[in-house]
């Protein structure tokens, strides 16, 4: 089972890529697509759309794993958000990726068991469940979180079994 | 020159079609994408999304006209709006259409000449500037009229002097 996470927005999309085998998660490459801030926003749409059409072709994942968005800090945030999270998924429900959506709630519990855990706890543990070395950016890390939320939703808890 | 106008929505998306010839406006078609609400967002989102391919492959527009979208009446609707929208335009971006973007007191003062007019009333003067009899949907009319605002743009206040 290959997950691919993604972390939308309108300047950094992040995504993760990650399997599962023995019933723990396996870190297989994670990445930014960024967009200057100087290029129209149409444009930086574009961009984000196919880069995560190449993403799926070169990974062929069997999910797409994303966090369900219901607040921003304001309209105008929400919809740049929105419009960026729009062009993330439309490849997955294009190429009949199976789409999963989990809200920042739940990511944050699946992680690291508390749903007010920061952005900075929940890349630690997921570079210890992973077993990454090299820092990244949250916008990665995110990315990387939501999609071991998700195989750990289908697979009933594997991650936290693996490292406890 | 042809303009697909296009008024996004995550339940409704219209779309009006218009041309310039001897320096009016005129109208070639308008419809609806419409989406149930049982469906979930990612498959409305697909369906937006091919749905303005469908169109954009059938008319072959120079241009596609949208909205600027600054603020809703709160976050959720924003993202929801959002990601309508980014889907929404994304064809025009993947086809290399222009996309041409005006504020909602651009399209307002473009059609009725007051940036505070109602939809019924930009609705009346689309019709009359389209020599539409059939009435139509909000959804409609707002694209058409997004769609007239971009051919007053670019050729300088030709629907005004059609009708005056």
């Amino acid at each position: 089972m290959k997950v691919l996470g993604i972390d939308p927005g309108s300047l950094v999309t992040g995504y993760g890529i990650i399997f599962s085998e023995d019933q723990t998660p396996h870190y297989l490459t994670h990445g930014l697509i960024k967009m200057r801030a100087n290029v129209s926003l149409s444009d930086r749409l574009g961009k984000v759309f196919e880069g995560v059409v190449r993403i799926i072709d070169e990974y062929q994942p069997d999910i797409l794993a994303i966090e369900k968005v219901f607040f921003a800090k304001n309209p105008h945030s929400a919809l740049m958000l929105g419009q960026a999270r729009g062009v993330a998924l439309l490849p997955g429900v294009l190429k009949n990726v199976r789409i999963c959506e989990y809200t920042p709630l739940e990511v944050k519990q699946s992680i690291v068991g508390y749903g007010r855990a920061t952005k900075q706890q929940v890349k630690e543990m997921v570079m210890r469940l992973l077993s990454i070395r090299e820092d990244m950016t949250y916008d990665a890390s995110d990315a990387l979180a939501v999609g071991i939320c998700c195989l750990q939703h289908l697979q009933g808890g594997l991650s936290k079994r693996g490292i406890t």
